[in-house]
């Protein structure tokens, strides 16, 4: 027998391949459970809504994002440090690609969808403080150019970093996440750059 | 009688308060109809499928745009001119808000629906040429660092704007137009230092 948790969990995954293959609007109740090879009846039992089963999906990418920013080694230069966070946001690989395409899928919705948006706000409200902390972290350490202000530094990062994820998702060709990353890395090197005198 | 274009353009408007209001997944053919208070075959008259009215209103939305970014005062110091552009992207009135959410909507149903996606990659083509011209007017008026890259530069700016527009359509209490637009001008400040000597 399976524990609930993990039903929950594959269930939000049955999510997600629907919304990065055919878009948010085909995950409904039918499909998902079509998809994860469930009765609708045993859906239901985990998820009472889809509203639910949508809000269980977005906030499985915000955990998983979340505990992969907690997994990145703090010490040493903390340049590198806030670069390897956002690596953990960027559609570098199929996984955080999809990721990222939910992410998109879902931010849409939210506009919308007052159920969602809620939640939505609640994980930017998670990442605003994660992009501050980063700010934060390059000031302590003495990287971050002493003239520039903390506050509007992790809005100008956290736009940047939302606005090539958008790019890397919408054109891939394009801009892959790679060149993404690049761009990102050269704005650290213009807040941060490594001898302060310079630049 | 009213002309076709006109029509077209009313109908477009219907979409746009669609997606608005109740998101883009509702902006099927009958309700566009019932919105704009036409029958099915009207609407047909103008527009076969589904797809090509949904093409013709995020082309409108693109085209009006880039008439106001050509009326733009191109006189004085580049610096006020660039960001006269980017205003006119911003969601800083009800106008702007709603081409700001209709892009959005457009932009994440475009990652899994082929027909859209075309549409929107030439949106994205246009969109990557004008924040090009933007950089290379900062650069020819001498108001740029001279040590920056202006490929990289363009890529930088754009999607710093897309991030600000996404954030302040998610969450307009949080991050109001306004304060997009103060983040715009705090990264062309440092790119673009009234006094390239400092900063």
């Amino acid at each position: 027998m399976v524990d609930a948790e993990a039903r929950r969990t594959e269930l939000a995954e049955a999510v997600w391949r629907i919304v990065v293959r055919d878009g948010l609007e085909q995950a409904s109740v039918r499909n998902v459970a079509r998809e994860a090879g469930l009765s609708m009846g045993s859906l239901r039992h985990y998820f009472a809504t889809q509203s639910e089963l949508l809000g269980f999906a977005l906030r499985l990418v915000g955990d998983r994002i979340e505990a992969r920013l907690r997994a990145v080694d703090l010490t040493g230069d903390q340049r590198r440090v806030v670069l390897a966070m956002i690596d953990e946001m960027l559609p570098l690989d199929r996984r955080r690609r999809g990721e990222c395409e939910v992410w998109l899928a879902f931010t849409a919705r939210a506009v919308v969808e007052p159920n969602l948006a809620s939640l939505r706000a609640e994980i930017d409200a998670r990442l605003v403080e994660a992009f501050q902390m980063m700010i934060r972290r390059l000031a302590d350490s003495g990287a971050l150019r002493p003239d520039l202000d903390q506050t509007v530094e992790a809005e100008r990062l956290y736009a940047l970093v939302d606005g090539v994820i958008l790019h890397a998702v919408l054109r891939p060709s394009r801009m892959p996440g790679a060149a993404g990353r690049a761009v990102v890395a050269a704005h650290l090197a213009r807040i941060a750059p490594s001898d302060p005198g310079v630049a």
